[in-house]
């Protein structure tokens, strides 16, 4: 499928105001990718297709997880980490992609994970920061993005942990993993 | 030893000032397990044995760790961890204690585990709000610790977590798992 019928098949999956996010994390992903050295013609592709499930039936995303093998304690958590496994599922059986580096991207934009590839940071952070996003901190991360992808990330973690907190969830450990294997490459 | 030999061999473990706490936690500790209903005399030897290693050379307390078994993982992350598996041990093997109960109050009472005893987490609650503890939202915890110790065990993690993201320091996985099932607990 190229590039425009995908865009078309993915708008149609969500409002309008989530396909206005979607675009921003294209636009900021390949920035980011030009920045950091990725690539920005796979940075581009797994941002459009990040949100595919996003706002299917939670219980759509849950039965994807369920039957394919995918992480199951994925469901012990937060709805909000589903979507992102089950959009990389999608966008293999469906879409055919088979770049492992994309769907890595796409799978791992919500949680993380430890030893984050290049391209796994760049559309993590692009999901935090593209320019239709506005909560507190997210002009610190933007700056913090000028000149560190791992420093900018941890900030986009802290965010969420403390959000989590602030609202007494319940916390993915990969979430946590994740940000101390950030906190150890910026230490290396 | 009796307990006045015992009080006598850990004041000269720390300064005037983490004696005081010692005490805080003692006195604190035995009030909570009234309140919720943990053995009080149990609480009372494992407040006062509980930081018994906090003043020792960290590499003291490393090597503890390293010689004896004990996780490993904890070197890995913030010294103020190691204390309390030091503590443990040395509880055991110079004291002679081997009630597990007490051993687990000790060795826990910093990080936290999955399924806590009512031991657990009165020691652990006691060392966050003994009456000389004063941090920023200390006076939240002693409140819901009025009523739940599961709550008020959750408001002090998340004071500790907190600290960690300001701080920019990795957090103790098990902390979090900590946190989730102390969550999963109130929600039942």
């Amino acid at each position: 499928m190229n590039r425009e019928r995908l865009i078309a098949a993915v708008q149609q999956q969500m409002p309008e105001r989530r396909w206005l996010h979607t675009l921003g994390v294209m636009e900021t992903s390949v920035v980011l990718a030009k920045r950091f050295g990725a690539d920005p013609v796979k940075a581009d592709l797994a941002a459009i297709l990040h949100d595919y499930c996003k706002y299917w039936p939670v219980q759509d995303q849950a039965n994807i997880i369920r039957a394919n093998q995918l992480p199951q304690d994925l469901l012990d958590y937060d709805k909000e980490l589903w979507h992102s496994h089950a959009g990389a599922y999608i966008a293999k059986t469906e879409f055919g992609i088979d770049d492992e580096e994309i769907l890595d991207a796409i799978r791992y934009h919500t949680s993380g994970r430890e030893g984050m590839t290049l391209l796994d940071k760049v559309v993590c952070l692009a999901d935090y920061m593209e320019p239709g996003r506005d909560f507190p901190g997210v002009h610190n991360i933007r700056e913090i993005a000028e000149h560190s992808l791992e420093k900018a990330l941890i900030a986009g973690f802290d965010s969420t942990i403390s959000f989590l907190l602030s609202k007494g969830k319940r916390i993915y450990p990969l979430t946590i993993l994740t940000r101390n294997d950030l906190l150890k490459q910026i230490q290396d």
